[in-house]
C-alpha cells in the first residue's frame, strides 16, 4: 500500500483548506474564531474586552486572541484576519474612530497595530460590525439565498448593513446602513443620536426596556415580574420573549409594538433601495415572530405598490456567529475587499 | 487655399459631435430634445400627451416628435434615443408599466414599439423619469461635481434618484429612490401610495396646496389670495413661491414647513446612503431657499452624528431641462446604459 493517499475529491478539498481569523470585537467581549471558508467555525476563543485600558491594550489582546486561533489552524496557514468592530471605519478598511464605551479611543489603525504585533504582512481587513454580520449572512446564513438584501441587527442599538449584488453597499465613506438612525416620527422620542423618532429609540434595548417597565405598570400580574423575581431592574428583551413564549399577554404585546415600528423603517428602505429581502439578526432578533410576524404584517403598508411583491423578513438563525463568520470572509475576500468593492 | 479645412482641436470636435434624441414622457406633455453630448440641447420640441387615447397612439407621437429632432441634426445622425417615463421601468429598460394618468397602458415595450415605428435598430432606452432627471443633472446641472448624490424631484409627485459613484443606483430591478414614499410619521396623513406619513403626502403639489388652502382660513390678508384674485382653486406652489417673494408671511412660513418635513426624510435617506448631497429638482422647487434653507437647517438634526460632515442641498438650477439632457444621457452612454450598470 502506498504511503501517498490516492487524490480524492476530499483530499483535494483538504489540500485546498482555507482558513482565516474573525475577530468580533465588542465593547463587552472580545471574541475571534478560526474559519474554514467551506464549512465555517473550526475554534473560537473569548475573553472580556478591557475597553476602559485604553487602545493599546484593546490592540494587544486583539493580538493574543488572533495568535491563538492562528495556531489552532489544523493544515495551511491563514489567509488573513477580519475584525468586526462598533465605530466608523474608514474607506481604506483599516482604522476604527471613537466606538462607544472604549476609553481613550479616537482613532486607531487597528491592521498596523495587529501586522506590527503580529510581525506579519497578512491582510488585515476592518470593517463595521453591522456590515461584517450582514457578509456573514450572506455567505454562511439568512442572506445565501438573494443576491441582495438589507441586515438589521437588533442589540443595544440597531445596526444595518446592505448587500446589494452580492457586496457590502459602503455609500460614499464607508458609513452606510444606519437603518438605526432613521426616523419613523419626526416629532417622536429622541435616541441618543440625538434623531427624533429613530427607530432605535424603539428597539435599542434601553428603550425598549424603558417601555416594557412603563407598560407594567398596568400589569400587576403580567409574568414578566416573575421572570426577575419583582426586580424590574432586571428586565430585558430576552425576559420579554421568554415571558411571550409562557403566553404573557403584556410581552407579547410590547414585542409586537417593536415588530409595528421594525416594519415601518422596513419599509422606508425598502422604498429608497428596492431591496426587498430583510434579514434581522442581534440579540433582539431572538425574539423571533413575536416581532418579526408583526412587522411582516405592516411592511406592505409602508412600500410604494410597485415595490410591495416579493418581501420578505428572515430572522438569522445563526445568532451572533456571523459576525465571526462575516469578518472572517472580510480576509477571503482579501486585496478586493480592501478596495472597498466588497 | 485649399478646400480642405487645417485639422485643428475644433474642426476635430464637430467631426465628432455627437448626437442622440431625449424624451420626457410627462402626463400632461411630452417634451423632446435633440442634444449634442459635449454642449447640450440644441434644439427642441413639445406637444401635449394624448394618454386618453391608449398606449398606442402615445407610441405614435413620440415616434413623430423622435422624428423631427432625429431630421435636426445638423451633421452625423443620432446615436440613439433615450426616454425618460413615469411609472415602474423594467430592468431591461425596455417596458414601461402602469404610468398614473395614461389610460389603458398595463405594460408597453417602448424600446420595440419605437424601433418598429422608426424602422431602426437605433439604441431606444427606458429609464424612470426621476432617475433620468438625476442623471441630467449629473452630467449637465448641479450634480456634476459629487460622483454621488440624491436627486429629489418636487412636482406633481415626489420622485427620487440615485447617483453612486456616477452611476444609476435602480436597486433590485430597476425600482429604487422611491423618496417620495418612505415616511417620516408612521401616524401621519395618508399619500396616494396609501402609505402613513409619506413625504409625498406633505409635498405633493396637492397636497401642499391643500396644506396651503387650509391655512389660508386664518389669513384673509395674505397676498396668496390677491394673487389668485381670491379663487383658491388656483391655488399653487408657484403662487405661494411668488407670494414669498413678495413678503408674504404665510407663504414663507408654508414653505418653511415644506422644507422642514423635506430635511427630515433626506436624513432619513443618508442615513441608509452615506451620501451627503442632494440636489432638488423638479417644478416646485422653484421656491428654491424658501424650501431649502429651512431643509438645511433641520437636515443634521436628523442624521445620525457621524454623517454629519459635510451635508450639502442644492437646487437644480437647469429645472426641467435635465430631464431631457438625461434621457438623451441614456443613450450616450448605450450598451453599459442597457446592461443597467449606468
Amino acid at each position: 500500500m502506498s504511503l501517498i493517499p490516492p487524490l480524492n475529491f476530499h483530499n483535494l478539498l483538504f489540500l485546498m483548506a482555507s482558513y482565516a481569523v474573525g475577530v468580533d470585537l465588542g465593547g463587552t467581549n472580545l471574541k475571534a474564531a478560526l474559519v474554514d471558508r467551506d464549512t465555517g467555525i473550526i475554534e473560537r476563543a473569548e475573553c472580556p474586552t478591557e475597553a476602559d485600558q485604553g487602545p493599546k491594550h484593546v490592540a494587544d489582546q486583539i493580538a493574543a486572541i488572533v495568535v491563538e486561533m492562528m495556531d489552532a489552524a489544523p493544515s495551511s496557514p491563514v489567509q488573513g484576519i477580519g475584525i468586526g468592530a462598533p465605530g466608523a471605519v474608514n474607506w481604506e478598511r483599516t482604522t476604527v474612530s471613537k466606538p462607544p464605551n472604549f476609553e481613550d479611543w479616537t482613532s486607531v489603525n487597528l491592521r498596523s497595530a495587529l501586522q506590527t504585533r503580529l510581525d506579519t504582512s497578512l491582510p488585515v481587513i476592518v470593517e463595521n460590525d453591522a456590515n461584517v454580520a450582514a457578509l456573514g449572512s450572506a455567505f454562511y446564513g439568512a442572506g445565501q439565498d438573494p443576491d441582495s438584501f438589507i441586515m438589521v441587527t437588533l442589540g443595544t442599538g440597531v445596526g444595518g448593513g446592505i448587500i446589494y449584488q452580492n457586496k457590502i453597499f459602503r455609500g460614499s465613506t464607508g458609513g452606510a446602513a444606519e437603518i438605526g438612525h432613521m426616523t419613523i416620527d419626526y416629532e417622536g422620542p429622541f435616541a441618543k443620536s440625538g434623531v427624533s423618532g429613530a427607530i432605535e429609540g424603539y428597539l435599542g434595548q434601553e428603550f425598549l426596556t424603558d417601555h416594557a417597565r412603563d407598560r407594567l405598570i398596568n400589569y400587576p400580574d403580567s409574568a414578566v415580574r416573575d421572570l426577575v423575581d419583582g426586580n424590574l431592574d432586571e428586565l430585558s428583551p430576552r425576559v420579554l420573549y421568554e415571558a411571550a413564549t409562557q403566553g404573557d399577554d403584556l410581552a407579547q404585546d410590547i414585542l409586537a409594538w417593536a415588530g409595528h415600528k421594525l416594519g415601518c423603517v422596513l419599509g422606508s428602505a425598502i422604498n429608497l433601495l428596492d431591496i426587498r429581502t430583510i434579514v434581522v439578526g442581534g440579540g433582539v432578533s431572538a425574539a423571533g415572530d413575536y416581532i418579526l410576524a408583526p412587522a411582516r404584517d405592516v411592511l406592505p403598508r409602508f412600500v410604494v405598490p410597485g415595490l410591495r411583491d416579493d418581501l420578505q423578513i428572515h430572522q438569522e438563525e445563526l445568532g451572533n456567529e456571523v459576525s465571526l463568520l462575516g469578518a472572517a470572509r472580510l480576509a477571503f475576500e482579501g486585496e478586493q475587499a480592501q478596495v472597498g468593492s466588497l
